[in-house]
């Protein structure tokens, strides 16, 4: 099946908004085996949109149309695509009465201009909208089908998922399309492509690696004719991909590391305390990111002086010796993390950001200490090229570090009593 | 004139990236007066490609088309562009020793595919790509111009600046357009608009206001025959500007605000430390992502318990009084964080970042605290919906805060010598 989405907007064409809705639904396509050959944007002009919308139909079978159905009259995506097929908007008393409802329950009486979200055409069926007042369209027409939806992103991602979604896949057939997304951290895009190359080439399930700003993806994909069956699929893969490079799979799907961490320090009853100093911070900022990490936090140091490091218990003899930028000190000061806190466990990070070299070491440079109830390891490395990249891409890998080590220590004695000060 | 963009490359139409580029040239073109229909894309398909550029040619006097100009068989932008205006493709000798010179300078010898980049139809003048191997290409075909750039979003912005919109001022005529962005931090978006409603609506200079993650921008832009004249208008725009929302601006164009804080605390010679609760670390990260804050900034303390809030300075009689959510305790943090560091001037940040409610006030409900040697102070309100929008509003609304109170107060004495510990 051969399809096009078209953004609708002069918000698009001004560069106020970036067209992230165009790449998601991009990205939802590809597990359906539907192409993908053109994205186009325009305005909020009908003639202009007609004339998109009749190229469209002359090329694909799959439209998929969002923005341009608010109340207002610059809103003419319902009037272009009427327009287009040559049909007449017609108000449903039904779809009116729920528009009326959904003001009453936000306590005002509905503007008469929305009466035209109202409207259908004969080709089409609403699209529930439950979080905002644009029904989508599902529309069909001599075998082409127009799926419209609101710009909105969170109102477009809702009305795909649980409207158009479903519908399009019993048009596409039997099969239906599973998909689900290992997240990864700790290993780079090319090694991890190489560790399960030989899944990567297999067309269904598919597999592929996304280098992502919270570690590397691998996105799977199973598709057959019941959701059983294509589940199954998925389960086998899975269990390749687990055997290829499990160890660096942090979660599945909507998991974030920093929530995955949390429920494995709360499972293990386990408080977490942090040194940081190249990474500034970011490392409790990412952690305190997860609702409800006071339950297991207890604090952190942005230790960005030797003084410092050593008023907060890192011994200055050690400095002295292998200077800041060495496995030792962030050995000293994850320990030192834990002592100034309390904590249970204790993570040090030290380093070299840039943009210049420390103490000779050239940015990238990186010391991620570990201290778990007083069993101490480090990891050492070069990572990212840019200061940005280096503290985001250090904080994640300490985070990945203590959550395999948590998953291996299986002998980690259930925590005291809160030891307080 | 009329314009539109085309974005170039299958990577776009699988979801992989999203297209940041066409937003950010949109943005480019508004205060060039040129009006922008259409944008685009396309995948690495010459047919396809061709198709699209020539309905461009059919419309449009301006065309600016990003990607596939890599060394690649799947980079076909150049191949597309000479067959839609029948022209041949021959390799330049001068781009080719250029070419060579770029990887000999990274020690490796030249790919032959690489070639290709070093060729011009004759209607093409080479746009040089000083941080890469594709240089862009400036065509002008029977009243048409075709502006091709690079893919790499870093190329292609110091490709536009730097080449084609010093090329395109000069087409468009005697007019010079000059913009100028002034960012702010303090102040929301309507409030921003409603302050500069009287700028708001005039045509030459004009002014626009855009929420951004770094506060609320307002975006200026003035036409004239000449760049100081234009520069001239900018500049009795921005004292307009200034008179009205001033105090909130705390930056222009690339500067950032750790940037403009870090700047000032180094001219007044002035040391800083940090101690956060509901932010996190967030806000010594925002910091430390200025380089160089090494310089002046000496650490930062994410008191995430009560028990570390007391252990590193705030008086529990205090939180037990007044509540952790409270000016007194974010008062008391900003000293705090003084006394446990050395540093001159201390920011304490309490708050809620949600998703529940603390001492029964909502989330987005935060106190800002500032020690500037001793001359403490405080500022609260309600900030935000979302978690990491909250901590986000209230790093930022810290940093705004020190960079007013570091230009009104003239009168902070010059640092006495670093006082250690």
């Amino acid at each position: 099946m051969q399809a096009e989405i078209i953004s609708v907007g002069t918000e698009l064409l001004l560069g106020e908004i970036v067209d992230t809705n165009a790449a998601w639904l991009a990205q939802q396509l590809v597990p359906l085996g539907v192409n993908l050959y053109w994205i186009s944007t325009v305005g909020d002009n009908q003639a202009r949109l007609v004339e998109v919308l009749r190229r469209a139909l002359g090329r694909s079978a799959l439209i998929i149309v969002t923005g341009g159905l608010g109340p207002t009259e610059d809103d003419v995506t319902r009037e272009a695509i009427a327009e287009a097929l040559g049909e007449e908007m017609v108000v449903q008393p039904a779809l009116a009465e729920q528009l009326r409802c959904f003001f009453q329950r936000r306590g005002y009486p509905m503007p008469e201009h929305n009466l035209k979200q109202a409207t259908l055409i004969p080709s089409a069926q609403a699209l529930d909208n439950p979080i905002g007042t644009a029904p989508g369209w599902w529309v069909e027409h001599q075998g082409h089908v127009i799926i419209t939806m609101p710009g909105v992103p969170s109102e477009m991602k809702r009305m795909w998922r649980e409207q158009a979604l479903p519908r399009l896949q019993t048009r596409l057939g039997d099969a239906i399309i599973v998909t689900r997304t290992f997240k990864t951290i700790g290993i780079g895009e090319s090694r991890a492509e190489e560790l399960v190359s030989h899944l990567i080439h297999s067309h269904n399930p598919t597999l592929a690696t996304y280098a992502k700003s919270d570690g590397v993806h691998l996105r799977a994909a199973a598709k057959a004719p019941t959701e059983a069956a294509a589940r199954a699929m998925l389960a086998n893969l899975e269990t390749q991909v687990r055997a290829a490079i499990g160890s660096y799979i942090y979660g599945v799907d909507d998991e974030t590391l920093e929530g995955v961490v949390g429920r494995l320090l709360r499972e293990r009853n386990l408080t977490l305390a942090t040194m940081e100093s190249c990474t500034g911070g970011l490392l409790a900022n990412i952690i305190t990111d997860a609702p409800g990490s006071s339950a297991y936090f207890r604090g952190g140091l942005v230790a960005y002086t030797p003084e410092l490091k050593a008023r907060w218990g890192v011994d200055p003899a050690l400095i002295a010796e292998h200077g800041v930028v060495s496995p030792q000190v962030a050995a000293a000061m994850a320990t030192a993390a834990r002592r100034e806190t309390g904590a249970d466990v204790g993570l040090g990070i030290t380093g070299v950001a840039g943009p210049d070299p420390l103490e000779g070491h050239p940015p990238g440079t990186l010391h991620l200490g570990l201290d778990l109830r007083g069993q101490v390891e480090t990891i050492s490395g070069v990572y990212g090229a840019e200061r940005r990249q280096i503290k985001r891409l250090a904080a994640l890998n300490a985070l990945g570090f203590l959550r395999r080590r948590l998953l291996e220590r299986d002998d980690v004695p259930p925590a005291a009593v809160n030891k307080g000060f």
